[in-house]
């Protein structure tokens, strides 16, 4: 059996082989942070690591008996997620060097379980459309995504086990696909988010970036507060609703590929595959989603809009001005048909577990500029309901082409379970990718 | 005509007066000062107060040209809302002398409407349940409620024309009905809510204390940025449902005699008040809210529970330990209740534009300990439901005693221009108190 590097290991196995004695917390913080000093002047995941602190934290762990589930576990936190001992500068010179006084909520609760906050992962300009430094892992020259970018790239490229992210539109599910890692949004709510800088509350949902699945039930289990349980494979064949959304005809090749390979071979393996519509409504979730993220944010940021308005970037600056010239009116009637979108949602999933549905146009974009378009991910986000991206195949350019699969609302137990069997379905060895 | 002190003018007359040159901001702002001079040492609404930073303020409103609709009016602002140039203490010791590095949305919106943060207002201990100082400024020897005990009071005495409250239960309307002010809670969501300390997400309402109603759509102008119209009054008479609610066999003799009075003299008036059924499923919402309450917030508290426990006070304590012991699975169920309540809630308004129904047991609870039950508020702020307490009534020891307006969800503009028709006609001079 081949030895694997210690920073190759998912979170679970590290707290298992720490709390077996196999191994140390503060071994596993120094592979990642060797691989961190060999990889990150290219990479640029992280916006702060110090190496001292993240040791002094393992070593602190290895002194003492195991208090909870993550005992000794290297984190990367999103750096719009407030640490008490390591700044939080929102990828804005605004908050260049500001150390908020306190943990935000989850970094608390994953502290208390006991894990190690190795540092924090790059963000674009507040969680917005302006991009940070980092690059795609699997392919320098191409976009991470964003925004958040640093967290999806850190984990693809083995450098922490996990991270924190962020969604408003799709800045967990995009990264994730494009740099080639598991992406989990909760429902929305399910996971705290006190402490969190926010971008659009009625949107803003924390999650996470693994490339193990069962990775979210076990740090699900410390930031819901219950028991851990292994994820269960769902025991019949899984009803998927193939949704190929009314944007199917402007997704690149390679993501028709992947949706339709993905139905296929399901399908092969036992799932009863249906092609589902969209509901008519649907089909301007996006539109409305992006109005109430201008609306919301524009109101969340009203004090760095007055205050430093020469330190925002051009893109920030022209989500603000179209935010505050939205019309009051137009946003309740905006967040009145998300709700009753939301409501509605159940009625989809009657007969279904999950739907399969496209993550992300295509493969990342070429250069950092352009971080990818967020619709595919942003209708579901404006409902909602909880998503994950699997990153099951690859693209004309050799880069990772995620699958989306969306669950009903609150029902993120089921997501869960299928996306197990799922991924481990597309990934056996008979599989051929795309 | 009697000339009224600047101190008990309402925002609308100040900014009017301001606007027109009869006074200046700085006459506005010292008579509020002398107001708190005088009375505050036995009130004791303000956490924090800086007459000289104040001044400034009013002086560089005096200096330049109107920049928005508060031009010169002063505010109060709740103690868990950050302000830049003042501490933001949460009503505990652990953030004494915490001072944020930002204005929090809502104070930001103001100050560039050109209002004067006056000070900050006492809340309770991270607006529970543990009391402040502040004594009720109708008589010191009774509670003024809390959480927003403060900002309640203040207004109340005639020191600030309108303060900033939130509320997770009763917060706004309760100490709004016992010091005998309007408590305004909009829609849930419609004040952006940034920057406020969070007690559960799914609760916190940012919303207003006021002396006079249109004081509500002037600081709504500025807050969801629209343009100012004056509220108008209700085409026709309004429809009124009463809904004495399961609770009301325990409501006190005072509580029980101001609706009963008030639906009387409204129907007299003109409205069409009919008798309604609260629906059996919201008969729970208010043990469900304390549930959500006490997960969410022992979640958002996690950091301070861990790192300063010996500085929570015994009340906090028991609602942290509550909170950290619920299942996640009662947590969503209980979230999905209070969904489905508010989706239907809309059938209630079919027929009707407002509910009238209590809003506080019955007056003021002696003694500054005890700041009274929130449960008659509690079930509308579970659904999200705009609310406001009118400060028609008083009690047999001649305390305020507020009745409750419950609005349709998002319908915010009706529940206020029904409002300001019900306090117009139960203040008429016809009218005879209970």
């Amino acid at each position: 059996m081949a030895v694997t590097s210690l920073n190759k290991l998912s979170a679970f196995e590290v707290a298992r082989r720490i709390a077996s004695g196999e191994t140390t917390a503060v071994a596993v913080t120094e592979a990642c942070l060797e691989r961190i000093e060999a990889c990150d002047d290219a990479v640029r995941a992280w916006a702060y690591i110090d190496g001292e602190l993240a040791l002094q934290q393992a070593q602190a762990c290895d002194n003492k008996a195991p208090k909870g589930a993550l005992h000794g576990v290297p984190l990367g936190v999103k750096d719009i997620i407030d640490t008490q001992d390591m700044p939080t500068q929102m990828g804005s010179p605004v908050y260049a060097g500001y150390r908020p006084g306190a943990d935000a909520a989850c970094v608390a609760q994953v502290r208390n379980a006991g894990a190690i906050i190795l540092g924090k992962t790059v963000t674009t300009e507040f969680a917005g459309s302006h991009p940070g430094p980092t690059a795609n892992p699997q392919d320098l020259n191409y976009s991470p995504g964003g925004s958040s970018s640093g967290s999806a790239a850190a984990v693809a490229d083995y450098m922490v086990p996990a991270a924190f992210g962020t969604q408003t539109g799709s800045s967990i599910l995009r990264p994730s696909a494009y740099c080639g890692v598991i992406g989990y949004k909760p429902t929305f709510g399910t996971y705290n988010i006190a402490g969190v800088k926010a971008a659009a509350h009625s949107l803003d949902t924390l999650g996470l970036h693994v490339r193990d699945i069962d990775d979210i039930q076990l740090l699900t289990s410390v930031l819901v507060n219950r028991s851990l349980a292994p994820l269960p494979l769902p025991t019949g064949g899984p009803r998927i609703g193939l949704c190929r959304t009314p944007l199917w005809d402007s997704a690149q090749p390679e993501t028709k590929a992947a949706v339709e390979d993905a139905g296929v071979r399901l399908s092969q393996a036992g799932a009863a595959v249906h092609d589902i519509n969209m509901p008519e409504a649907y089909s301007h979730l996006e539109d409305v989603r992006i109005l109430i993220n201008c609306y919301e944010r524009s109101r969340h940021m009203i004090n760095e809009w007055h205050d430093y308005r020469d330190l925002l970037s051009d893109r920030f600056c022209a989500v603000m001005e179209t935010g505050l010239g939205l019309p009051y009116e137009e946003y309740v009637a905006g967040m009145r048909m998300t709700e009753d979108c939301r409501q509605n949602s159940d009625a989809l999933f009657e007969d279904l577990d999950v739907l399969l549905t496209p993550c992300v146009d295509g493969e990342a974009p070429r250069g950092l500029e352009d971080g990818g378009n967020p619709r595919f991910a942003g209708f579901w986000t404006a409902i909602r309901l909880p998503t994950i991206s699997l990153p099951t195949h690859s693209g004309p350019n050799g880069l990772p082409v995620g699958i989306q699969l969306v669950g009903r609302y609150r029902d993120d137990d089921r997501l869960l379970s299928v996306a197990k069997w799922v991924i481990e379905t597309l990934r056996a060895p008979s599989s051929c990718l795309v």
